[in-house]
């Protein structure tokens, strides 16, 4: 093209860096921005700022917060034996919205792939070993993705931890609610048969 | 949920109100940028700001640039007599892609649409009847959207200009090269039938 548009190509650039989204739709998010509001661009501006300056990682759970300390680990409510294991911080989100669990958790920031390059010492272990190391958690949920990464992860911590004494679980594998038994793949439908339970 | 987290909240409804993104991909997005580094965080925020505040609507012929008047209009080695109208910035990108065409544009900023309120006045249709009536302009090539709201205002505009003695012509409909004859949808068929010429 022989004619550049420095801002806007910019702009694309930066939407299409963003996962999931292909250089067509990267322009067409640019050229809507553009037709916005210039109120409601500015906002969505200052909001990417506000994110990046003010989010850190809790000091107890290491999910991403606003202040020291999350609202789930400052909750008196919440269970502090109960440790529930997650890769990371929309992992919490997603668990928060089943409204079952009482417990806290514990972010890892990622999962052990040494395809990747990411040890144990790239995870936020050491913060869970001194959580552990204060005595009062009696069980750790591991509640990492069921993929190659999750169970690696699952099975180094619960080496890691059960010396310790404190009991590890592991989220349950079988059927998804509303599936349909013929659509399952193979090893989700024989991890199902393999963990069936009583009626 | 019983534990808001405002700031992500927040760049989380701006994601979701960009066209394309649903409420998972915003969140995902916006976790995103806040695992981004800083710097690239702040530059994407920055170019937003940088975008909407310095693009303006070319003076000539209405498409967005960053200077008074665009980098199409200014070269003198444009022809002046053809005039490619287009619904959108980005059809204007689109046809310099191809490399065909060496006329210049006018961006209409839309297109005729009686069911989203959107009447010839809205359109940037009084900037281009000024620039037919400075009489250089020989050919008017509508290139408006093979689309309802297109067709008629293809057929508006073709009704308001031949009178002024100006030819009025538009891109041609048919087969997409490429594609093949079994799966083209019976419309764009019957164009081609319609359009077929001499071998």
């Amino acid at each position: 093209m022989a004619y550049r548009f420095t801002v806007l190509d910019e702009l694309t650039e930066h939407f299409r860096r963003l996962p999931g989204i292909g250089s067509k739709s990267a322009q067409r998010l640019a050229f809507h921005l553009l037709n916005m509001p210039k109120e409601e661009a500015l906002a969505f501006a200052d909001s990417i700022r506000k994110a990046k300056e003010s989010v850190r990682s809790c000091r107890v759970c290491q999910n991403l917060t606003e202040g020291e300390i999350c609202p789930i680990c400052s909750d008196p409510g919440r269970n502090r034996e109960l440790i529930c294991v997650v890769e990371s911080p929309s992992d919490v989100m997603a668990i928060e919205k089943t409204g079952e669990f009482k417990g806290t958790y514990h972010v890892l920031h990622g999962a052990i792939s040494p395809m990747n390059g990411i040890g144990p010492g790239d995870l936020k272990i050491k913060e869970l070993l001194a959580r552990i190391s204060a005595g009062t958690v009696t069980e750790l949920i591991i509640a990492t993705n069921p993929t190659v990464e999750g169970d690696a992860t699952a099975i180094y911590l619960s080496r890691l931890i059960r010396p310790i004494g404190v009991k590890t679980t592991r989220l349950a594998f079988g059927l998804p609610v509303g599936g349909e038994l013929e659509y399952a793949d193979e090893l989700t439908l024989s991890r199902a048969l393999e963990n069936r339970r009583d009626l």
